[in-house]
This record gives structure tokens, sequence and C-alpha cells, in this order.
């Protein structure tokens, strides 16, 4: 039921200009939007995958949105072991708007959920990055005296005796100018339809360098707008209520087509405009292949806000 | 190899005054210290347990310990349909020390991690406590004017019209004087040994109602000691080298045991001092079961700091 | 703890003795019909919960169907330490035609799934049944005499020397008369609608006492039909055209509605007809909260296999 | 990406011709002896990674010795999207010492485990092998008459319509001589370090193409011998004892060394030697790595029964 007539299973049909394809999907003609932000890289290694990815999972919690999370924080990859101490590790990215939120939010979230993580060590994901803070310099001081300088993978670390064991911590975490935002729309004829189909984006996201889908599950429920209509005088961001399925009708210029009653978005923040594009595009790749998705759009504020322009079209 | 010789699986040797064993695993004769906390209690719900969870655990992250993280929080327990709406739900706990800190984490934690997670919603769960704040009739400006009032299960809540379909908030969120820090160690010849006690234990206390076990995965792997012996000026919390079994050889009055060689703590905060002594005993029965635990042994100031102590010896 | 004293959500309309919704979900006046089948319980203990579930997953394999399968297998509950060694445990079931058949089957898949996984013992699940097979006796052979004989938990078991220590076996499995074929039809307007409420009834039924769901995820895509239409020389059960959507159109009498793109069914196994009619009835409840099903059915024979029949209206 | 120039963590130490180590663990100078067997090779695709694992799951099942299993099986890797129908996909091995035993178990596995499990295809996993099964052929009869031919991603296949929608299967499944028994033994000082470095050895495994590890969670609790000591009448394996932690103080010629506690062994099923050594080489590199392992050892027969061997020290 989920399979097209035709062989071509993947196949792009772009005609005259305007409509675009996917799997017979609709591709709309627009773009996301995205805007700068700051990102540190973080590598996490554990004993074994799980508890490389409990303290990971831990570390980025609270961090969907900087609207009111500290941070913007998400898991990148998995490794197997390609890692300084040869263990299964985790590499996360933490974003905020500035330098120093980041070393703020690095010491915060190491320092509270890596270093008290069971197996843990925290290693530098941008060691070749200008810009580096010392927070593993920084954490060493937790061993009150008892730390030790320690070069291990050929990383300058800190041993840091505690009640499980010893902590190993990296002298310091690089961080760089990344994007934030880029994004996309799945539409569907039903919740469960939109949802499996933004699993699925989010899983092969997931096997991506570079880049981090922020929200929980990697999944935004509540697409917003710039601004309130209603509630101008304290609302910043509000429901999109032109994407919003369950008052289409109510709505005259709603941009949900008729035979779509669910949207999810995917955000994604990253370290360039090409992972991004990789990732939108792999996203967008798998969440067509779910059936009952009808249209895959994006989000933006019409290129007023943000400097980086990701066209749908041209990812593919 | 892990099994007792004899067939009294679970015994309780309380011999004259001094040494307790359970399952050939030493109690020591100590208490856990706690203090006082203010909690708040969310009920999550989610299309199905998996996206209650995702919620869940957005929502409760970057969330071990109130020193650098804006609040403690956890994962209280899953119920299957005993919800509002029916749905499989996950109750959370969220702590800080005074309400007002804890309603600003209220409004953002679930404004930014629940309203924007893949079918979930969210209830109160205290709906009897004395103090109320009206988290979910704040959340419902998200809606631009076009939200509504509605009675689901005989709760007061708000539907939110987005991009998903519609999120539904109760209005009001429950919290109550609760208690931090309940704790225990789990002392093995191993780190892998220790570690796999602190699993069993954490998921035993997954259990019970009215705890939650705010560090990653339940675990801390880093128990401190309050003030510092080396870098006093600065350091407010540092190792706890007389349980740090890497440097036992170099701490004269080292509390490490010759056949220990790694400690976990499991840090418990609940509604009550009934809740906590309940999770401590399951906790504490689960970890025994490990071969290569040691002993059982807890965390205290002296008594000086927290008005709380559970003792190990009462619990059984 | 904060149940709503009327269920709005979840209301019984059950109007002149003909149409009966469930969440706004018709549930059809019609029965499942089910037959009598050998039920062998085994109770698999681990050293963590994890370990539990390796050992009973790899041993319910191969088991959705006796038509082609060496039985019909699955995992009933998973429990916490109520076991005789007081580990994380889970019970599981499996079900021949005849006790011979089942004894075989017992012997194989314990000896070859559990005694070889890790941490993992054995224990009978249906101590007091009338029929017990000494399987745990035959399997203590393998210790080629270095086995012992204990008593753990109150239960007559061997101690098995091997690689990673002892594997503990009781003596006695037991086994009883019990009913297969329980079953429901889930009926939605899209695939993952249907899957995604297939998942809800799944994971509530699993938290039900005597009952299995021995088909891959709990969920059987592929209802069938007794005989063949086309090609009834040599096919025995095939493809249940009248309840496939995807041909719906060419199939005159087709029982499936104009609104409906997908059907699941969830097929239970279990030692009584109270236990099956309780998680029937508990799987409908949960399969109803997913937006886009439409309709509950049931598979039957007209009474003319099974001695077993259960009325989906009864149910409630 | 900032990988290590050096990696003093994972040194190789081999010295004059006796002993090598790796991270600190002796590598014993011994092989893995291991016998030819015939390997089909299926790829399960699914409408995400989770319901492609649980219908590969299932197929795998009660799979782990043919001993007394009907079949040896295993997921052998988890892909993306490189897929004929572009979805995420699982392939499996199932493995047996003829073809015709292969091509029944096919049958059966399939039939019963994929074409009924949500949302599954099946796919050719060996399209170029020149042995080939018709299995997809004979299970489109299961459509009785309403089945068609299609042809997707480049593949011949059938379009079974059934009550989730229709089930794709390729018309064939290919399959070879493959080899089984590739193996290596972790010992450790602790029965829980062990089994967190034989998890760790599956974990890299998994990742790694054309080799499979049939037993529960990859690991074999239970290494046997060939024959019995003292039931020699009926046993044809026992259990290991010179390699039996428990009662290394009642056997002589004991193999376990006296700080080793537990042993767990990973078997290994692949397409070719070549996959077998990579696989084993990198399964011990994981291990070696969690604190507690001793030794790595690996079981054979002198060399008399298999015609392969895996010479440790030569995998490195």
């Amino acid at each position: 039921m989920s399979l097209p007539e035709k062989d071509e299973y993947f196949q792009v049909h772009q005609s005259e200009g305007y409509t675009m394809e996917l799997n017979g999907v609709e591709i709309e003609d627009t773009f996301a939007e995205a805007f700068p932000i700051k990102i540190a890289r973080v590598l996490i290694t554990g004993a074994t995958k799980k508890w490389a990815l409990v303290a990971a999972q831990e570390a980025t919690g609270f961090g969907t949105s900087v609207i009111m999370c500290p941070a913007e924080a998400g898991i990148e990859k998995i490794v197997k072991n390609e890692t300084p101490d040869g263990r299964p590790g985790v590499y996360i990215q933490i974003c905020t708007f500035g330098f120093k939120a980041l070393e703020e939010q690095l010491l915060k979230r190491l320092g509270q959920c890596v270093l008290t993580a069971p197996t843990a060590a925290m290693w530098n994901g941008l060691p070749k990055a200008e810009k580096q803070f010392d927070t593993g310099f920084k954490l060493k001081f937790f061993g009150d005296g008892f730390e030790s300088e320690a070069s291990i993978g050929g990383r300058k670390a800190y041993r840091i005796p505690m009640m499980q064991g010893d902590f190993i911590a990296e002298h310091s975490i690089g961080a760089q100018d990344g994007i934030a935002g880029g994004n996309f729309f799945i539409m569907a004829d039903n919740q469960m339809a939109a949802l499996a189909a933004a699993e699925n984006a989010v899983d092969t996201i997931a096997q991506i360098e570079g880049t981090i889908t922020p929200f929980p599950g990697g999944i935004v429920a509540s697409g917003s707008k710039v601004g309130s209509i209603n509630y101008a005088k304290f609302m910043k961001a509000t429901t999109n209520e032109k994407y919003s399925p369950s008052i289409k009708d109510r709505i005259k210029d709603t941009n949900v087509p008729a035979d779509v009653n669910a949207i999810y978005e995917i955000v994604i923040n990253g370290l360039s405009t090409e992972a991004i594009s990789k990732s939108m595009r792999a996203g967008i790749e798998a969440a067509v292949k779910i059936p009952g998705v009808k249209k895959i759009s994006a989000g933006n504020y019409g290129g007023t806000l943000g400097p980086y322009k990701f066209n749908l079209k041209e990812l593919f």
C-alpha cells in the first residue's frame, strides 16, 4: 500500500519549474531560513555505547530552543571506537548565541552531566577550531589536588580520582560559528503517519556528521511564528495558525492542504551549510517513504531574519 | 558463582548490633543525610509509551544537581492508562530550593520540552497539593487566541492548536515540600559489578511511586564532599577522596575497603520520607544480588547539614 | 492518586443493542474464535532486566504460529524481584498442540537459548500445575557430573558449572491446558495509525498476567483465512482478501470500510479465558486512543472451528 | 576528524614470540577452530528501523546452535536506506549444514516471521550468489491469486495484498558456503566485567559486514566441549570444565587463571574468513577496553574438527 506502482522508487520529477515530487510527495518550492549560532562540540566516551549515550542524553536535555532553554543541544552521532580512549563514543553539540554563554553552558553541562555519569569521559570534539575553552582544566579542580595530568590518545587530559574510579577530561573543548534553524515540514494525512516519517528522518540524520536535531526525539510538534496576533504585548512567538490543521477551516489563508491533518517540523543545527543541506536532503528522502505523507515544506520569515537560506528544490 | 551456598537467598543477618548482611553483603551501620526541597510533579502522556518518554526525558535533562543545574529533575514512574486522557503516561518530578525558581523551571521545561514534543500532553501530578502553579494557563497563550478551554478526564485544561494538531495542557501543576539527597553507596570489587548493581537498583526504584533518581541513568559516579582541602578558596564541593578507590593507597584514613575498586552512589529525591525509605530499601535489595558487590554504605555530613536521616539498618 | 471522577475520554456508548462505540470508535458486534492449546510457562531471571529479556527473546523467537513454527511463544510479563533468586525476571509461554511436542520444545528452547544466555537462570512458571516436565533435570547433564543439587527460594534446582559461572535450572517446568487465537482487529484510515494503535495495545497487554501476543512485536500484519480460493490444492491458509484494504475495490463483498486503509490483528494466547478477555479489553481500550482508528473487529470462522468465543461487546 | 596520531591506549606489544598484549590484556597464543556451513542472507526492510528490527529479531530467534535449534541465525547489520525500497533495513543470516534444510528454514522463518511482521518487506541479501532459492515465489501463493508481480529497485518481486496493506517479497533469496564457529573467549576477574566486555565486542561486530553472532545477545555463557566424561553414553556436548571458574579448584588441569572468575565466548558465523577475522579483531579490541578483563583466548579442538583456523596473534 505504501509503495508506488512504478519501480523507479526514488525518482525526482522536476517539471517546468514548478512542481517537484519525491516518491510521489510534493516538495514545495520554498526555503528554510536559518541564522548564525555558536556551537561547541564534545565527544563523550563510555564503557559501552549505552553508558556513553546516558551521559550524552543528560548533558543535552532541556536544550530544544534558546527561546527559553539555556542552550540548544543534541546528540550528533554515535561512533564505534575512533576515539582517543578507543571506547564507544557519542558526539554532542551545545549551541548558544554567544561564546560567553557557551562557556558557561559547557562548564555546567559537562560538570554536572558528564563528570557525574557512570564510566563517561569527555574529549574535545573540535580540536582544530580556533576557539578553545579550557573546560577540562576548570573541571580538574573537582579533584581537589588529587588529580593528575595525562596524555591519552595524543590528547592533553586530566585524570580525576572519584568514587567510581577516575574521570578523564580533556583540557580543551573547541567551538566555532555554526548555523541554527535549518528545517523542513512533513505534512501528512494523519498524525501517526507524519510522526513515523519524522522518526525516520531523525534516525537518518542521526548518522550524518556535523548536525543535530535538538527538539524532543528530534521532532518539533509546535512550529511557531514570530510575534502574535492577539497577545502581541507579551508573546514573542506563538503557534503558526496558518499551519495548524485542527483549525484550518477557520483560517482563511491557511497553508494546510485539504488532505493534511498533521505537520511535524524537523529543526537542524549544524557546523556548516553543507552538513545541514546533507541532513535536510537525507531527512526528506527518509520521510517521503512513509505512506500518508503528502507534502514537504519548510519554515522561513520571508528572508528577513536569517542570512542562511536552504532552498528545498536545490537539495536534490 | 553469584549465588550463595545456602538457599535462604535473601536473608538479613543482624548480629549483636554491629554487622548487618544482606545476601552476604555488609550493610554499614550508617545513615544517609537529606535536606528539604520543593517538588513539582507532572504527568506527561503520549500517543505511545515511547513518545511520553521522549518528552519526559527532554524535560528532565540537564537536571542532576542544583549545584549547577537549574533544577534537579527525573522520571518517577511509567503508568499504563490511569491518566486523564487514557493514554500511556510518565510522571516526572522537578525540584528546586524555592517555589519561585520552581515556577520558572516549570514554565521553561514544560513550555520548551513538552509542548514541543510529539503527541505529548501535560497534566497535574499533584492535583490535591495546596500549592498550585497556573503553568498550563500561561502556556495557553502560545495558542494566540485560537486556544480553547476543555474538560478532559475531569481536569480543566486547554486545547492549543498547533502544527501537529492540538496540545492539551492542564490548567494547574501542583507542588509540595519534598526531600532531596536520600542516598546509598554501592561498593564493589570491580567497576562493572558496581555499575550493574547500580543499574539494577535504579530499575527497581523506577517502579516505586513518589521518588526520582536525578543523576545520569539514575547513578552518581562522582560522589562529593562539601568544601575542599586544596582549593578551598573557590571550590564548594570536591571529590570525596576518602571514598576514591584509585587513590586509596595514598589516603591514610580512606574508607575504601581493601577489596573494593569502584563505588557508585544512588541519589534519591522524593515526596515523602516513606517513599525515599521504600526506594532505598528496594534499591539496596536489588544491588546486593550482583556478584562482586562487597558493601553498602551511605553519605552524610555527620548530621550537621540535613534534617532528614535515613539509617540503613532501619530500612530492613 | 488523582484519577478522574468521570471519564469523558473513554466512554462506552451502548445504544439499542447494535452499535457500540469506545472513544468514538465502532466496536463491531462480532466475536473472536479461539481453540485449545498446551502451554508451558517459564520464569527466566537475569543479573539485570536487560539480560533476562535477552534470554527470553531468543527463547521465544521463531514462534509466531504453529502452522510453520515449531511452537508459538512469547513474553508474558516482566517482574521485578518476586522471583526465586530475587533477581529481575521475565515470564514466557511456549505453546504447542500436544504435551509431547511441548516437552521437546522446552528442552530445545531452554537448553539452547536460556542455558546459553548470559546470567540467565530458569524457573518453573507453573509450579502448581498437574503436568510437570523434568526439563531442568535433563539439562543438568550438561554439567557432565560437576553439577550439584541446590534449593533456592524453596525450589529444587541444579547448579551447573560453566564458563560464565554457574547456571541455575529448576528441576521441573509446569504446563497446562490453555487457549490460542484470542484476537481483535484494529482498522484505521492509515497504516501508521493502525500500527501505533497496535503498538499501544501490545504494550498494555504486556503488563497483564497470563497472556502472550506471539507474533512479531505482538502484531499480525497478515491475518489469514482458512483455505484458498485459487490455490486450494496446496494452500491451507491464505490472505483474507475480504479484509485486504489495497484490493477492496476489487472484492465485491469486502469487509473493509470505505475509510479504512490498514488493518492489524492482535493474536492472544493465554492460560485462561479470563486472562484473554482481560487482555482483549485492555488492548482495545489502548488502541482506540490513537487518532485515525475507525473500527475494532475480530476474527472467527463462524463458530465452526474453535470452542472458545470472545464476544467483543461482552468485554466491556 | 581529530583522531590521535599515536594510540597509547591501544598498543600492541608483541615481544619475543610468546606473550602478546592488547591494552594490557594477554592475547593467548592459540586459535579458533571453525567449520563450513551454508548461509542464506536476507535483507528485511521496514517503515522505520524499529519495525525492520522487530521482524529480524523474530525471524532469527531460536537460532543459537544447530545442535538443537533448527538453524543458527542472527542480525548482521542495520542499513540506512541503501535498500531496494529506500526504507531502513536489516541484514540477517540463516545458517544450516545443508542447502535443503536451509531452504526449509527460509520458507518457514520468512513466511512466519517476516511476512507476518508489521510493515516488513523481504529482499535478496546475496543477489549475486550462484545458489538461489525461490522463497519469495513460494510465499506469493499466500496472496491466493490476488498477488501481482512488481519490479522495485530493480528487483523482481511480488506484491501480496493482506490486512495491513501489501507485503513485498523478492522472488529469490541467495545462499552460499560460509563459516560457523569463529570465536574468542573473554576472561575477566568478575562476571559483570566479562559481560560488559562481551557486550562491547558484540556491539562492535554488529557494525561489520558479513558476520553474525548467533547466541543470545551475541554472547555464549556456556562454552562447551565435544563429548562427555561422565555421561558419554548420551551426551554429545557438555560443559567445558577446564574453563569453568566456579570449579577451578577441583579441576587439576584447569585453564582458568587464578585471577579469572568468569568467561564469555563470542561465537561468530560469516560469509568469509576475512569477515570473521575482521569481526574477531574488532571484537577483541573492544573487549579489552573494559577494566577487569584479564585474558583473551579461543576455542578449538586441537585442529581435528574444523578446516578453518583463526590464530589470535595473526589478527593484529
